[in-house]
């Protein structure tokens, strides 16, 4: 039998906390009593606990993750690595830092309710596709902007995407080669630019982004439940 | 000066509790104490005291409802109508309700958040420009589905709709009078089939539509602050 490849996990948290009205950096916010990227550390953890873990953090944020990491107890082994300028650039120095071949994951820091399955689903599509993609149906209707104003498309045909987005090292590795383009919002566009195909995995309602105040409401009722 | 034209408002709580998990019909599980339409028709009064409530309900749910008004004291006047078999007949059925000119906001029963602001802001785009149709843009990566997998395409492309959506009277009427069609999602997508330009209105993140399991945890911690 073959044996199974090696995992890691990038985990992205390049926030300033501006969106949020906070004066913490908001992977730092405690919520249920620890600090948002603690929890979503654990979730990988929980998945697998041989996985390797790199978090990637803004440079000046280092030392205030550390000193977190003490007054919390927080053990659980991972790298850190500075970010860059750009989600872009914190991925690719995430990268930089896994040697060989295996799976990687990318996530955000503050998706600290992504279900175990999920995770799961999402490498095994990478191990048997070449990638494996989270992505939820939208609740809303959705409009298209258009030259003179906007139209209602089928939201039937659209997929929000979420993390995590796991994907074979030469396959995100490849196509962390090009120079960055505005209109990478995500791995998953990254990745398909240098012409590899997507394989969406279905996502949560509960593996937010906590982006906005109201998400941290959201979050401190999850996981008080 | 001109006489302001009438407000009408039909909140469509057609919910049977399906996708909630609940054995109560969504709209009426309570939230901070009282069913959850009846936060959304306060929001309406707050905004405009003299405004004309029309409430469509299944018509199995009208006797409920009234028992509910009675047992939590709920006086604000409104009218029932009994919904159709799809959220098309509902509204449909809300508009025979309507008599004469005027601005006719459509609402969906179940989002009990919406701020005054924004409704104020549906209503004078549609009192300008013949409609005024909340919006906002969403925060995560959107993928197409194509007919061989899926595409990215640039988020700040596209809007996720919310309501309310108000509408000249004469406007709406004449949208409502043709066969419904499966792509018909919400009122803009009506309307806009008849030929009529959509005004878009900034929504907000916290005029969430209660759906989900998860959407109930938001909400009472919503309704707590």
């Amino acid at each position: 039998m073959a044996q199974p490849l090696p995992e890691y996990a990038i985990i992205v948290a390049g926030g300033s906390g501006t969106r949020m009205q906070h004066d913490v950096p908001k992977q730092f916010i405690p919520v249920a009593g620890k600090p948002i990227l603690m929890h979503t550390i654990e979730r990988f953890y929980n998945y697998n606990p041989t996985i390797r873990l790199i978090v990637v953090l803004p440079k000046e944020q280092l030392t205030t993750w550390r000193e977190l990491c003490k007054e919390y107890s927080f053990t659980l082994f991972h790298m850190t690595v500075p970010g860059g300028t750009t989600r872009f650039g914190s991925v690719k120095n995430g990268l930089d830092a896994v040697m060989g071949d295996g799976l990687i994951a990318v996530h955000d820091g503050v998706r600290p309710f992504v279900e175990t399955e999920i995770i799961k689903a999402a490498f095994e599509a990478a191990a048997n596709y070449g990638s494996g993609v989270v992505a939820i149906s939208p609740k809303d209707s959705i409009r298209e902007l258009t030259s003179d104003g906007s139209k209602a498309v089928p939201r039937t045909n659209y997929k929000l995407v979420q993390t995590p987005q796991v994907f074979k090292a030469g396959i995100i590795r490849k196509a962390y080669e090009q120079p960055e383009q505005a209109n990478f919002t995500d791995d998953a566009s990254v990745v398909e630019s240098v012409g590899e195909t997507i394989t969406l995995v279905e996502g949560s309602y509960r593996n937010i982004k906590i982006t906005t105040p109201e998400d941290l409401v959201l979050a401190e009722a999850f996981a008080k439940e």
